[in-house]
C-alpha cells in the first residue's frame, strides 16, 4: 500500500530534466504535431512527466503513455489461473501498431528490475513472454522495420538500483546508479546536445570505415570463443543517429556505444561465450555457451538460467540465428565504469555482442526498399525475438574476412584495431 | 517530482481490501478466465493493486490497467500546440472495443479533480473534451449498449478530498473522504456481499412497481421546475444490479441508489432547475436552468460554467435531449451524509436525476434485441455524450402519469409516496 519505497525523490532534478530533453531532442526528435506513444514503470513516474512536458514543448500533438507496475505483475504470477499465462493484450499492441502507422513516434523508458520474475516458475514465465511477444509483433515490426522515430532511454528505478549495487542502502544505490545513467546518456555535461552530436559523429566514422572494407564475415576469438560470423548479403553498418522510414534522424539508443549490423542467418560456424550475464525479463541467465553450424544454435548451456535460455531458443525457428553482430570496444565509457548494469541498454554498449532473432531492416543496403522475402534470401534472420548478448572483453580478438578470404585486423584486445 | 502527496497511505486498508473485494465480485461479478481493462487516475494505485489481486484471484484472465496523471494532462495544457486540442487516442478506444468485443470486462476507478481544468480555457477543454467523446465512442457504444459486465467505483485522490472538503488538512480530508465511500459503496459493514445482495433487492422491488404501473411520463414539480418527462415508448425501469448481454450479473455503479429509466427523446416539456452543482471534466457548473420545447433544451442558463454548459450543448443534436430520468429518494444514505462530492457517481445518487445525451439500450423492454433505429423510433435518444445532473431535493413533487391522462403519486417532498 506504500508506494513511496518506489517512487524515488532525490535524483538530481538538473540532470534528470536534461535527460528528458535529450529523450525528445536527440533521442526521439519528435516532430512538431507527431504524437508520441511512452511506456515506463510506474517508479519512472518523475521523468515521464518531464518527458511529457518537454514533448509538448517540442510541439508533440499528444502523449499517451503506460504504466507497468511490479507489484500487479507479480499479482498474475500469484493469484492468476494457469491459462492466464498463454494470454496477452493484442489489443492494445495493434492499436499501438495503428498509432505508429498513423505517424506516432515511440518512446520507451527502460529500468525494471532485472530479477523480477527470477522467484517465478521458468515455464509461466516463458510462456507469457511468448504469448507478448507473438502479440506485440505487429507493434514491434514499426520498430525494427524502422518506419518510425523511436528511443529507449533509462530511469534509476529503485528495484533496478538494488541488483546493481546490492552492497548500498537503496537511497544511495539509486543515486549511484542515476549518477551511471546521466554520465553514460551524456547529460552530465554543459551541453548535452551537442555532446550527442560528436558523439554521433565518431560513431559515423566507424560504420563508414566498415561498410567500405565490406567484409564477408568477421572472426572473433578469444578464451572460449572461436566464432565466425557470416555478413549478409548487402548488409551495412550503423551507429548513433539514423534516420528513420518517415524521414526523422533519431537516436533510438540512450546511451549507445556500438556499430552493428546484420550477420547471414545461415553462415555462423563454431563457438562462443557470453562475456557478461544477461538479464531476460526477469531471469539471470550466465556463462552462456554455444555452438552454432550453418547458422544455426545446435547446443546451448548456461551456469545459470539454462533452462529459460533453452525455452528462448526454442520461441521460433529464427530464434537459434543471429539478427544482430555489434562491435563495442572495451574502453567505452559504460565499460569503463566498471558497473554490471544487469540492463542489456547498457551492458550491450560496453561490450562486443551478438542477438539472436529479428535482424533490422535498416542494416542493409536500400533497406527500406527491400520486401521481407528479399531480406530473407539475403540472410536477414527474422523471429518473434530479439535479445542481445555480450560476447566481447579486453581478451577477444576480432579480424574482418574480405570475400578474397584476406584477414583485416578489426579489434584486437577489445580496442579497434 | 514528488509525488508522495499525492499518493494516500492512511487509507484503511481492510476497507480498502473490501472495496476492491466487491468492485471485483458485486460489481463486476468478474468471471473466472475473463480479461480486465481498467481505468484509473495514477493516486489510486493502491486500489487498482488490490482490484487486480482480487481479479486474479477471481480467475481473471490478463488484468490491464491505464493511469491518468493529472500533472501530464495540465502539461498538455500548459505547453501543447493548438492542434493538440483536436487530437485523441483513437488507436487505443478502438483497441478497448476489440477487447469488449472479445469478452473483456471494464473497470473505472473514478476518483479525478473535479476542478482540474477549471482554470483553462474553456474552448480548448471543449475541443480535447469533444474530440475524446469522438474517439471513444466506439468503446462507450459497447457499454452503453451493456454488452459486457462493467463497473465504476471510487477511490479517495488527496485532489479531489480538497475539494469536498477543503476546510480540513489533506490528510484528514482524504480519511473523510475515504469513510465516506466506504460506507456509500456499503463496504464498511462485516459482510458487504450480502448487505449488496439486500440492497439490490431493495432496488428492484422498486423498479419492479414503476414497471408494473407503465406510465407514459413523469411530472416533476418544485421550486423553479414544472417539467414533463415523457418516457420512452416500451420503456424498461432498472436499478442495482442488472445482466449484461453476456450473461453476466453486475452492479456497474458503486454506490447506487437509483431506479432509471429512458426518457422519450421528443416528449419532454416545461423548465428545471438543478439542485447541486455538476462537475462536468474539470468545470464546475451551478444553477442550471433549461427549457425544454419538443424534447430539445431550447434555452439554458448557469450561474458558474454557463459557456461550458453551452458548448456542451452543442457537441451533437442528442445533447440537448434526454437519456435517461432516474428517482433516488432524498433519504438515501449519500444525500443523508450532507457531502457536496463534486463528482456524479455520488451526487447522482443523492438526488432524482436527468441525464443529457445516450440513453441506455437496456432501458427497453427486450432492449437488447433492437436495433439503432428501432430504438430512436421508441424515443431512445443517441449522443456522444451521456451527462447526468441533479434536478431532486425535499422540495420536489413527482406524479406518474397514465396513458389515460390520470395521476399517481410517485414522489413527495423527496420521498416515495
Ligand atoms: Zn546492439
Ligand atoms: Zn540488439
Ligand atoms: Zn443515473
Ligand atoms: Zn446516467
Amino acid at each position: 500500500m506504500n508506494i513511496h519505497s518506489e517512487i524515488n525523490t532525490t535524483v538530481d532534478p538538473i540532470k534528470l530534466d536534461k535527460l528528458a530533453e535529450v529523450a525528445v531532442k536527440v533521442g526521439l526528435q519528435l516532430q512538431r504535431d507527431q504524437d508520441l506513444v511512452m511506456t515506463a514503470p510506474l517508479a519512472a513516474l518523475p521523468l515521464v512527466r518531464l518527458i511529457t512536458k518537454h514533448a509538448y514543448m517540442a510541439g508533440a500533438g499528444l502523449v499517451t503513455t503506460f504504466y507497468s507496475d511490479e507489484e500487479t505483475t507479480l499479482a498474475r504470477y500469484a493469484h492468476a489461473p494457469d491459462a492466464s499465462f498463454d494470454k496477452a493484450s493484442g489489443w492494445l499492441y495493434e492499436g499501438m501498431a495503428t498509432a505508429y502507422a498513423n505517424g506516432a513516434a515511440r518512446l520507451a523508458i527502460a529500468g525494471d528490475n532485472p530479477l523480477l520474475l527470477s522467484g517465478q516458475d521458468p515455464a509461466k514465465v516463458a510462456r507469457a513472454n511468448k504469448a507478448n511477444s507473438t502479440a506485440y509483433k505487429p507493434a514491434l515490426e514499426k520498430i525494427s522495420n524502422f518506419d518510425i522515430n523511436w528511443n529507449i532511454i533509462s530511469y534509476p528505478n529503485p528495484s533496478w538500483a538494488k541488483v546493481v549495487f546490492p552492497e548500498l542502502p537503496e537511497d544511495e544505490a539509486v543515486l549511484r546508479l542515476a549518477e551511471a545513467i546521466f554520465a553514460a546518456s551524456r547529460v552530465d555535461v554543459a551541453d548535452p546536445i551537442s555532446a550527442w552530436a560528436g558523439h554521433n559523429a565518431n560513431l559515423k566514422k566507424r560504420s563508414s570505415w566498415l561498410n567500405g572494407e565490406r567484409f564477408s564475415a568477421l572472426h572473433f576469438t578469444g578464451p572460449g570463443t572461436d566464432l565466425m560470423v557470416g555478413l549478409a548479403d548487402g548488409h551495412e553498418w550503423h551507429g548513433g543517429a539514423s534516420t528513420a522510414k518517415n524521414g526523422v534522424t533519431c537516436n533510438p539508443n540512450i546511451p549507445t556505444e556500438e556499430v552493428f549490423t546484420t550477420p547471414h542467418a545461415l553462415k555462423v560456424e563454431g563457438h562462443v561465450s557470453s562475456t557478461k550475464p544477461l538479464s531476460h525479463q526477469g531471469t539471470l541467465i550466465d556463462e552462456i555457451q554455444v555452438r552454432f553450424e550453418g547458422g544455426r544454435i545446435v547446443e546451448a548451456k548456461a551456469s545459470k538460467g539454462e533452462a529459460v535460455l533453452n525455452k528462448v531458443l526454442d520461441t521460433d525457428e529464427g530464434a537459434r540465428r543471429l539478427g544482430e553482430v555489434a562491435l563495442v570496444p572495451h574502453s567505452s565509457p559504460i565499460s569503463a565504469s566498471g558497473i554490471l548494469f544487469y540492463n542489456t541498454l547498457f551492458d550491450e554498449n560496453a561490450s562486443c555482442h551478438i542477438a539472436l532473432g529479428q535482424c533490422y531492416s535498416k542494416c542493409f543496403l536500400e533497406g527500406a526498399s527491400l520486401s521481407q522475402e528479399q531480406i530473407a534470401a539475403q540472410g536477414g534472420n527474422s523471429s518473434l525475438i530479439h535479445i542481445d548478448w555480450m560476447i566481447g572483453s579486453d581478451r577477444i580478438d576480432i579480424d574482418g574476412i574480405k570475400a578474397d578470404g584476406s584477414r583485416v585486423p578489426v579489434m584486437r584486445k577489445g580496442e579497434w584495431a
